[in-house]
């Protein structure tokens, strides 16, 4: 009996081959190469390996299966049954054995490289590989005969029991080595860190360890706390940069920096206090011991990267901007302050040049532009905007500085994206009347529900949609002038001082768009615009297939109304999309998967930087881009592109161009 | 003339070549690989590449020298002589240049891999050859058109002028990297650690960096700070172990972290703080700057080594004994607690088991019986005597359990070896008189200069002498019975309770040798007999080649008297001598060199160990050593190898011994 064989076809692998009966299926799985988990070693305790037996005729793999082709359940899965649960249908591999021809499927939940399911549907998808794993094992005990040192027998056990040879013991796990050999009855789980080193250490079977992805903005900080065992997200949280009391723009703090000596080390304290603070909080909100996160990454701008690094910035602020360092960073945790297992290991991703940061990395790691064969045009928009244009042939990035106008900040009425800020606007072309929503209310201004809504200015995507919708009402010229001549006609267009104004809230408190935040805007757009034209021309392209609009603003301001006001060059409005906090997404690619991190740093490498204050074409793109849109025909050009009306079209096309905006509105409501 | 040849010889390698008229001196030596130094690269700047010409007809050579087959003196030289000097007849390698044939002496102080002189005589030399090295680069600036990270330049010089190839960059190095460029006219000098990372960083030229090898005892730790260029000890210093106040003897302390909780971290830090403070006082007494301080070393037996480790030290207080971890560690300084420059790294010396710690390891590198035919005996006497036994073909190791009697505890009027402790006794055979000396005072008590000493008390090798020559006079037994009947012919011996003392100091303060007194030494020379005994067993052995007492009583003891006592197994008396403070030499060696510490690693594997307190021979052992000496028929057995008097044996034979006994007190004044 021992002798005969049985055909095992793993799902979804589809690996097959003859094994002597008899053979555990994690064995079987083992010889080939068939992902299945086992923390414990095949020892019954941890419960990774459960697999499940297809039933019934497989005609695709030519064998009958059935789950009496499995040994029957023995003592080890009863008890593992009694003690932990184990679903109907489920076995675990370590203990069940072939007895006949099977089909094993391994569910997703018993793979160590498992896909993570993200929410967005658009992005690649993250393959679970993170950089610290788990294994159990038991060592020998110490006699008078062979007292080997424990650190000894340990490297024993783990060279014996998972392969692994030659690994470096941290300091702290040698403090608490003796300990968890004791307390574990010589069991043990330990981390091992990039297959090198043992980060960790604990009594018994540990199943389950954390790493935080932090974004690191100039205005929030913003962690997601992940399971390292399924990938899943159990807790995010943000806080406001603590620096911002040093200057709400980079610059300031820059030049803070510079006149105040000690200050960076104030700032980086800070930084680093904020990252602590989150840390403790997405560990409480997720109900997750500290001592259990055992990684972190971080992307940021570059000065945000440099103060949270401990690094002078004071080279960023002015030509050539020199970073001190653009790889990507290998450190403990505890080099950056954060409260979490002392054997932690933080990852920071590298920057591309003195304007173009880590955030950028990683938002090339989230939208993955190099591994596509469509040109695609990313745009993460803050004070500074950070543009990467390419493809799998080539990639270029440039930053351009867009001033804080966008983020509502040099803006009369302007305020951060908080309630009560004016996030959506609707101007009804014939009677030139607004509708709004507010930040923390779900109605517009013109259904119920919304006279409970406090208004309190307007936020950068609110301004983007005013001025939109104003041009498309023909209230705002195509050189950015507010038409006086309309005050006549409606008591929304209002004179002040020289030039006029939109009444966009006529209630306490009045809010009005001037013709200075429309020049504001008008600079900004044209930043924005000018360094995108400017990649395009390096790479030869007219005009981009495909537009991603990430961070903050971009996932708040609707593509249409981007493109109407001519923030981002012409593009199939379907293409031009919202990309979400694709620097945070980066991040938590770079946390679940340490190949990632090896990847983006090719990437980085072979991305052509181009630095905007150098290029002479910047100048000419930025002047052409401050009429809207910028084409010198431009209502013909979007008309043709965006199906938007032009000036003095009639009726028909500005429907279309109402229906537009709706379906624009309903995407974001 | 550019293409005529010159032949140049390079002395004291010998190697030599024909090269172009127009090469520099360090240009010629760097392609045969002669060891001339040059931190600054070439660039006239550090001075280290200096080098003589040998004037004459040089008949071994067959080239007749002189110096103006040397460029004459330039502007580069001229320069560094007006600034720093420079001695008559020397050049600068990297400056003078080839017109004709040569002799260049390269002086030891321009060699990189220069040897160490070292005060003891008798032991293998240290070549200096350090894990941290000085290399002076010069960066390229950033510039607008490229802008790379100063990071990247950084490396990129390190690699287009030394080589060097992917160095990894320390975070604070990271830190100071931008200031040191800008401050240093992006001329700035690294500190490379292993090849592999660099770990300091200042601007422009720094010439010399620090190490300390520290000795962490019981009782004392000491610490030897050295010139890492040179090899030069610049000023060594001990302090009290302040763990003392826990207990005297490590298993004290042992039992004091068992029992409270806690105490385990507060003896960490009063070890590091020790540590640090003796860091203090050595860079002062050097008048070096302690953030000039690169590395450090640490020897210590396995309680100390885990206690300064944050280890538990617990397991090392019963059978079997197992330590924590017993490898080589490479930390960070700073994982130390050592104030220092902050990428300075801490090398502790591998363990061996778990009472033969890293101090014998020290002691095994500093002695290398590893490297000799001849089998050596080495014993550390101190709480433990640790004791080695081998050559190249095999080396053993033992711990024996000798008790703290050899260092003046337990004993009546015992004390430490401070000032006012008898450490040199002489007692003549006839009259039963003694002669004695106290540390720090070098009369005689029968000599001028005598009275103003004070006397306190005996220390180890007092007492250790004194049993020796009371043995020697007929005052004390070969069973080490005091002989009462003595007291009728001299007021030396007295009845003290049932037996009897000999009083070695008739004035105040009294100080009597008990048989108390005896007994505990008796015990201890025992141990430490039956120790070396297993261990010769075990090598197959009747009788060692060679003995090397090491450690502070080590030092002290007379090897004549050491022999009289049978301290150690018979040998020839010119064969056993002082081997100083072998581990604290090793600790240095292991700083100097870094190839000895994976020459130390190496050795240790292969030590075989001996667990006395396991072997039922060292019982018998320890039984038969009890006697003095501890041969049936001592007296013939000692005066057939130290050429001693037996008991009843004539007036020569007894001048013989005084004479011996003389010599040894003379060796050590």
């Amino acid at each position: 009996m021992s002798l005969a064989e049985a055909l095992v076809v793993f799902t979804p692998s589809g690996r097959r081959a003859r094994f002597p009966h008899g053979t555990t299926v994690l064995d079987a799985a083992r010889s080939l190469g068939v992902d299945l988990d086992a923390v414990c070693g095949g020892r019954g305790i941890c419960g990774r390996c459960q697999i499940e037996v297809s039933e019934g005729e497989h005609a695709k793999h030519g064998i009958t299966a059935t789950a009496s082709h499995l040994s029957p359940i023995g003592e080890v899965e009863r008890r593992y049954a009694a003690e932990r649960g184990l679903a109907d249908g489920r076995r675990l591999g370590c203990a069940a054995r072939i007895a006949g021809d099977l089909v094993v499927d391994v569910p997703p939940e018993s793979q160590v490289y498992r896909q993570v399911v993200r929410k967005e549907a658009e992005e690649r998808a993250i393959v679970l590989d993170p950089v610290v794993r788990l294994y159990y094992v038991e060592v020998e005990q110490p006699t008078l005969e062979s007292p080997a040192a424990d650190a000894r027998r340990l490297r024993e056990a783990l060279a014996r029991e998972w392969g692994l040879e030659g690994l470096e013991l941290d300091l702290h796990v040698l403090a608490g080595l003796q300990a968890a050999l004791r307390t574990g009855g010589f069991g043990v789980t330990v981390a091992v860190h990039d297959g090198t080193s043992v980060s960790a250490i604990w009594p018994g079977l540990h199943e389950r360890v954390f790493g935080i992805a932090f974004d690191v903005g100039s205005t929030t900080v913003a962690g997601h706390l992940c399971d390292l065992t399924s990938g899943e997200v159990l807790a995010s949280a943000g806080e406001m940069n603590p620096q911002i009391r040093f200057g709400e723009d980079l610059m300031s703090r820059v030049s803070y920096v510079m006149l105040n000596p000690g200050a960076q080390t104030e700032l980086t304290r800070l930084v680093r206090g904020c990252l602590a603070k989150l840390t403790a909080q997405l560990a409480a909100a997720a109900a997750v011991a500290r001592e259990d996160v055992l990684e972190a990454t971080v992307v940021g701008n570059p000065i945000m990267h440099h103060l949270l690094l401990g690094l002078d910035p004071t080279e960023l602020g002015s030509a050539p901007f020199a970073l001190t360092v653009d790889e990507g960073l290998r450190l403990s945790a505890a080099a950056l302050g954060l409260p979490v297992h002392p054997g932690a290991r933080a990852y920071v991703l590298p920057c591309i040049a003195g304007h173009v940061g880590a955030d950028t990395a990683g938002m090339i790691l989230a939208e993955a532009p190099h591994l596509a064969d469509e040109v695609t045009l990313l745009v993460d928009v803050g004070t500074n905007a950070e543009i990467v244009l390419g493809n799998r042939e080539r990639l270029l990035a440039a930053s351009s500085p867009t001033g804080p106008a966008f983020e509502g900040a040099q803006i009369t009425y302007g305020q951060r994206a908080a309630p009560g800020a004016i996030e959506r606007v609707r101007i009804d072309p014939e009677t030139l009347e607004p509708r709004i929503r507010v930040v923390g209310c779900e109605a517009w201004s013109d259904e119920p529900g919304f006279a409970e809504a406090r208004v309190t200015g307007i936020c950068g995507s609110g301004i983007i949609e005013a001025l939109a919708e104003l041009h498309l009402a023909g209230v705002l010229g195509s050189d950015g002038t507010i038409d006086g001549r309309l005050a006549e006609r409606t008591a929304r267009v209002v004179p002040e001082g020289r030039t006029y104004a939109y009444v966009l809230h006529a209630a306490e408190p009045r809010i009005l768009i001037t013709q200075d935040d429309v020049r504001q805007i008008q600079l900004a757009k044209a930043a924005l615009h000018a360094g995108c034209r400017l990649l395009l021309d390096r790479y030869g392209l007219e005009r981009v297939e495909r537009i991603r609009l990430a961070g903050a603003f971009g996932s708040q301001i609707d593509p249409v109304h981007a493109l109407v006001l001519g923030l981002v060059p012409d593009c199939e409005p379907e293409r031009v999309t919202a990309a979400g906090n694709a620097a945070g997404t980066g991040a938590r690619i770079a946390l679940l998967n340490g190949a990632a991190r090896r990847e983006i740093e090719e990437v980085v490498r072979t991305v052509e930087k181009v630095e905007t204050a150098v290029e002479p074409r910047f100048q000419e793109h930025f002047v052409d881009a401050l009429a809207i849109p910028h084409a010198r025909d431009p209502y013909e050009r979007l008309s043709q592109t965006v199906a938007l009306p032009a000036r003095r079209a009639g009726g028909q096309r500005r429907e279309r161009a109402r229906r537009a905006g709706a379906a624009a509105g309903r995407r974001r409501s």
